[in-house]
């Protein structure tokens, strides 16, 4: 069965295993303070010279997003979220679980703007204390949907908190998806805009880890203790530290997404060809096509993928590349969807 | 000035000051466990002759709101509420405070509906413990726009709720308002639906107080440790027993309410008539006319009265009247109505 | 029977009768921000000349407890008591359920010391972000013992705690008894040594009531926000701004606890006579003697009171007085307590 | 140098490499439901032949016990522990940050006792509501001062909880070592006394990873959803999967854990021998040795240890052995040891 399912569904790259196989025999400090750790950190800090940054290892993005945002705000502070962000759907409520509101806005493309935030930021300001307080917003580049923020897009946000007072928080789960679309900015722009971000290591050919980046000075004290308390320093710190290491050393972070963006990109312009509709057109490595019942049937023993939306006779489902897919799997799974257009006029 | 704010800005009722009066010279045992507080919940259990139920008193709705939902969640557990639900808004995120999420749904005349419900706790199920599980569902009744439910909305609120294992908990800030608005069912008829819901005294003429009423057996053992841990237990307990005991003795709860709702129904009376547009026809004690930026300015040196939307040349104002409200207020009111309107014509 | 249960067992001194009837007919606006409110802020205010301070008043300890205590730490910091404070025991966790750790360290009869808080700062600091960060100091003054810390005793905690970097919270629930307990000291004082405190109204006349006193300015921002979101901010405001009218207009505060702190003494000295051996020596209104079983068995059905301890055959019993107990009262309780040893002789 | 420094300094066995080399190609689905996680996890269930478990892979130790401990407690419950239990000291408050109290009692030689639960119980149920409801027994075992539980113990704790109808939990971060240590009970045994207990792969030769045992049916349902929203459900969750079945398919968790025993019961004789004395005698693979100021200076550059604690000229020191530790080194420590003896005396 063709894999297109999601983008960690793969153990990790080959950069990795031999950074893993290097070590295998040393000791180490525990609690991400060893030397494997230091020099991951200083091959990420060398990608944003104009910022001199924190950079800690959490093992998943629900972790990371809890803990920063936890270690962020004050009890009767609120995040303001898109209502397709992830922290606002799939993670089972751990942000409330901290005590702390999602706000949630509808999305423009899985985006936010600067005039949404404004427009919430107004309408909590206007009874006060009767109504929490939003301090932060949360974004996701890419987002879930596979859009890319544009440069502008994200100065203007930036912007927009800096006026507010608000803190910019970016969840990077699939950032070099983003960063290896076209777009025109780097980790050292995102570190301009961003008070806090992640480089995501999951989604990007790591056995697991993401990579906290704190740029806002006011952000960097104790956050180590917000990552102990919620058990979210690992004891053999340094096996996050070999993830990023793998991933930036000879830039297989950059290499590994643009990889994944190539052939999802192959799969959507078929799409196009073939007619098949798509929810929205996306920059990255998730597609979302539009399929008739028949095409489902057609493709769902021959190809493991994820069913998005149902509505009547069509469904919206999801192709997922990565790091591991191969051109065999994409000229396959394009032979599948022609078929299955086929079958189904 | 003519005091049409709110439903809480005068101290309280004779009724209770009578009470407060006759046991001035007396000494209690504390937290809710004197002989008053006991008096109080013999009334309450009186018009609940059906059930069996634990009577606890707290001092305010928001606090009532949290020490309840608390009690009842496991920590992934969510309540479902309508978006213009009070813990959803004007309570700064004191449910989620408590590690809870609010799943908020659109409001149908202020009201939820079992379709909601069913929609709702359905999309949460799709990928289970990724997302929150939602365990119950929060109504007011009254609702925060005036309206009431119909005995055929809380049982099939109430079914639904059984079907999906819900619990259903239902605000009664203002129930006095909603029993006494020309409906066909009582408190016995409550409890027959909700497992949980409380009786607003704040907002009907006591100095503070809220009754919760707890219906269903499994949710009766330890909630004086929920309300000792979260600040709600009084020392001094029976001067919330007081309360009750002056709302209850002669009905006052429900003259009072009755009372209220009178007025209000003549005010929005004379709005129609004198083609003032409102923004939901209301049942009971909170009247919500759209008047134009002219009568505003003419009407907010007269009244005091607050503002609930405000959109282009035209607002929502919202009159509320209470058990202080007077003939000659009233009176008073829809003769500057009436000038408001000449005025803008 | 007699009452020397506690010192809050009755409704309230006669001064806040009047003033609540004074206002029996008027409209107030919400949430604290009355007129009443304002009056009796400026009258605790007048008190504390050398500071500005911030004024909130809430309806009981534990919440006050709660709200102050969560309102200043972040998540990973955690707040030093004595094993004997109310925050470490009689408040079913109430802090902990705002995430925080209450360090709880050997009291010295009732009371913190410099050195305790040197020794467990210095024990955390050790394995670092391993363990949580104590960040503030919670005292009792009047303790859960009845004693009182000298003038020495608060500067030097003061100084250790601005050493250390920490915050000094006094819980002030019988903050009158130590006030009148012959310290030479007062509230102005307190203000210039303790960041918050707290002005307990509930346990000295008032029907209920706590005033929180904020000195430090960066803790002063936002706590109306703690307030609203832990129930704390009550609708009818101005029921505990009359709370401390009647207090503070004609110094009742401090009379009524002189009058509770002599009758203490006398019942002590008493005991002290009678060769009663006492807990420790208290400074206010709470008395400890030590009695056998049978001279409990000869008291309990003519005094209401209660155990303290029980080891063996002898019992630790309380007596509070308060505002309320009459010279009768201590004469007859004193009479009993002579038969009581006569009997067990 | 020499490394005794912990149990955690080297990545993992190669079992475990070998397991995670087989499968560097294939494709999983996420969050733990892979087939490598459910071989694991029927490996685990056959060493329990007697009881029908529920078995879930964390990543850690802290995060395991947070995620355990919030699933099985209603808000107002406690657990009991040890002062030096390992939630009660390293965890930076995570317990706390869940909203519940960690009650602790003074250990005896590392461990609780029947009469010590009875005892807290006891003092908890006298004033009721206003303290926690102890509910949930919290011991380690082997206990974090190398101390193992004999079955007698075990089973008599066991006793006591089901009397007071307490749920019992045992952390294993180090339950490898204890089983290994000479005692006459295994896992099957284990699960017939906890309620709920994990078995530590970090400490005992996996990269990350404890395995939690579920036996009671009542603690089973939704802690998948207590996982998700605490952050502890890895994507790639056969990472986790691989660990355990490295550790179970030829039993490396016992063999592992009885080489590291072995060579610290070599090093505590060597100990005695040299009349060094002990903070306490272990039983596993964690040695307390006290020497003086210059025996640590001697061993300090030649040895990477942890100082446990400093008083006046003499400091207790650990020595942790683990799978990883070697003939050589064992015998070089003890020639160490002698030496530093020689030039102390």
């Amino acid at each position: 069965m063709l894999f297109f399912r999601n983008d960690y569904g793969q153990s990790c790259i080959q950069d990795i295993v031999d950074e893993f196989t290097a070590i295998q025999d040393q000791s180490f400090v525990g609690y991400g303070e060893d030397t494997i750790s230091l020099k991951a950190k200083e091959l990420i800090q060398s990608k944003i010279p104009d910022h001199q940054v924190d950079i800690q290892f959490i093992s998943g993005g629900t972790l990371t997003n809890q803990t920063v945002i936890k270690s962020i705000l004050r009890p009767f502070e609120a995040v303001i979220s898109c209502d397709t962000g992830h922290i606002a759907t799939h993670e089972t409520g751990a942000i409330e679980a901290t005590g702390h509101k999602v706000i949630t806005v509808n999305n423009v493309n899985g985006k936010l703007t600067p005039d949404l935030i404004q427009k919430t930021f107004d309408e909590h300001m206007l009874t006060y204390e009767h109504l929490v307080y939003p301090k932060l917003v949360y974004i996701s580049n890419a987002t879930e949907f596979g859009t890319v923020y544009t440069r502008d897009e994200l100065f203007s946000i930036h912007e927009k908190c800096q006026e507010l007072g608000l803190y910019l928080y970016i969840d990077g789960a699939r950032l070099g998806a983003a960063l290896t679309s076209g777009i025109d900015y780097g980790l050292n722009d995102i570190a301009s805009w961003a008070d806090v971000f992640y480089i995501g290591g999951t989604k990007n050919g790591a056995m697991m880890g993401e990579a906290v980046v704190i740029v806002n000075d006011a952000l960097k004290p104790f956050f180590r203790f917000c990552m102990k308390q919620n058990g979210a320093m690992m004891a053999k710190g340094w096996m996050l530290g070999v993830q990023f290491l793998g991933l930036f050393k000879n830039d297989a972070f950059f290499t590994c997404a643009k990889h994944a963006n190539r052939y999802a990109s192959q799969i959507q312009d078929s799409l196009f060809a073939l007619k098949y509709p798509v929810l929205m057109k996306s920059d990255t490595n998730q597609i979302f096509p539009v399929v008739t019942k028949s095409e489902y049937d057609y493709l769902k023993d021959k190809v493991d993928f994820e069913i998005w939306e149902e509505s009547g006779d069509s469904l919206v489902i999801r192709f997922v590349t990565s790091w591991h897919t191969s051109k065999e799997e994409v000229d396959q799974l394009i032979e599948f969807l022609k078929q299955a257009k086929q079958l189904s006029v």
